[in-house]
């Protein structure tokens, strides 16, 4: 059994949950054949699973007259403008150019002032902590900061309630923030957390091949979700553990099974999810990962900030 | 309190439930801050209710060589098409010449023979019993068997089971098949069910004005799905006495508060729904019905056969 990280041990995703409880969305899971147990978190509120590490944030760190601030290739930052408009906050969002303009289009609808700073969102994030060292505004990180990672972790409290007899959660990983919080709720479990990347934005790959967080490249069509520069500090441990334990298995997927996974969500149950929501059932259908008999297996959709037209 | 129809009792419904628990999908709940508890029947296998009913005909009355045969304005023909393809018999569907191409291509897609019969939905009909004579094929009607309204009223048992404390059920109507399965259902009970019509296809309003089931006319956006020319004689005794109770409240909504209502769910919630999938919340949002204090209210989601392009 592994030790929990400080601040993200169950008991602070319990606290989140209760925190957040009337913020957020409880989402559905749906059961499909041959599929597994699906859950539906791109219902969520803002539409990604981002509102929940957002909320908590905020909610327990406090928020100022000076407002929030925070970077993002899009849903994180229609997560924090979605929060600051519930909350009766002012938000500052940085996006990089890479970000979709149905994004973008979300970040403004919440009501945020936004500002395209950078290529892609590194630049963003440091173009951010500029202006926030300005302001005073609090940072909501994407995710690298204790409460987003619970907030995130709350997910999985959620799902394992809904579904407590899964063996192996399929979820799609960008800067680790979610990974992380699932992570952190399952680490003294024996549950099996499947890390799928696309081929294009491989940051943990790269971090469990060198040991440390390095950074790795991003690309292909999940970029705008999945595209971090380099896995989150606070999470990369609790990943490396798992993996030598063998309960974390890494998977890549390529741009084009992303697409298929995106049609056949249409197809077979008349879900839209974005590229990065559908790259974990990427990993199923293309078979990058294959269920070990007697698996039970669950599915995270985890976002569909996306242009509909682009699914059918 | 009201006397069931003959085989068509909360027995019956129980019975079709257990019959068709292997075939069909249980589709979530969602609930919503403002909308209330939506029940997410647009993910249903096929992409609408409409299998419940199929499978509980075809099961219940059992299909010879010579296969199963139904005409549709597209969700019933997708549906009878895809329970033969899972039962492993033959089908062949009649849809008029209004069938939106998404829904043909459904049809073709479950592996049916499709036949474009007639300028509205009657005319396949009457193409389709006409073909049955000659073939001897299992008839499954769109909305007007005991076993197809049985198998639609397992969706408001399954409901009833994941929020039991609705009092209003928002509904759409077309030939008043779901409708019909859901008031057998809730027959004794105290909930209220608001059956949502397009202003351009009235057939529940014009036989509840007429004391009995007389033509409508079949028009607007929501045609190809709730376009029928006349609500079904087996239904509306029912839908009559529950009306003269004051247990069911007509309503009817215009396109553009159709076509808004499948906007605001892409915005609000990522859910992607055809425009009769999309009515009964019309109705909510439109001001139509207004729940009276103290309601919960239940919205169901009832197809989302369309062009995802169409909702954004």
């Amino acid at each position: 059994m592994l030790p929990e990280l400080p601040g993200l041990g169950r008991s602070d995703i319990a606290a989140a949950a209760r925190r957040i409880a009337g913020d957020i969305r409880r989402t559905p899971v749906l059961e499909l054949p041959g599929w597994g147990c699906l859950k539906l978190e791109q219902l969520q509120l803002a539409g990604s699973f981002k509102p929940r590490g957002a909320f908590n944030r905020m909610r327990a760190a406090g928020v100022g007259s000076a407002g929030v601030i925070a970077a993002s290739g899009g849903n994180h930052g229609a997560a924090v403008a979605a929060a600051a408009q519930a909350l009766g906050v002012a938000a500052e969002i940085f996006v990089p150019e890479i970000a979709a303009e149905a994004k973008r289009e979300r970040i403004r609808g919440f009501g945020a002032r936004l500002v395209v700073g950078g290529a892609a969102y590194d630049e963003a994030r440091q173009a951010s902590e500029a202006r926030a060292a300005e302001t005073g505004a609090l940072i909501v990180h994407a995710y690298d900061q204790p409460e987003v990672l619970a907030g995130q972790g709350t997910l999985a409290l959620e799902w394992e309630a809904q579904a407590p007899d899964l063996t192996h959660l399929l979820i799609a990983v960008g800067g680790g923030g979610l990974l992380g919080g699932i992570a952190a709720w399952h680490v003294a479990g024996s549950v099996t957390l499947v890390a799928v990347e696309p081929e294009g934005c491989p940051c943990l790959h790269a971090a469990l091949g060198a040991g440390r967080p390095v950074p790795a490249p991003v690309g292909g069509v999940a970029a705008d979700s999945l595209g971090a520069r380099q896995i989150g500090a606070l999470m990369f441990p609790l990943a490396a553990r798992l993996r030598a334990e063998g309960r974390l298995q890494p998977v890549l997927v390529a741009d084009g099974a992303i697409r298929e996974a995106q049609a056949a969500l249409w197809r077979n149950a008349r879900i839209v999810a974005e590229p990065g929501g559908a790259a974990a059932l990427a990993a199923l259908l293309s078979g990058a990962f294959v269920p070990p008999p007697g698996a039970r297996v669950g599915v995270l959709i985890c976002g569909a900030n996306t242009d509909p037209a682009m699914v059918a």
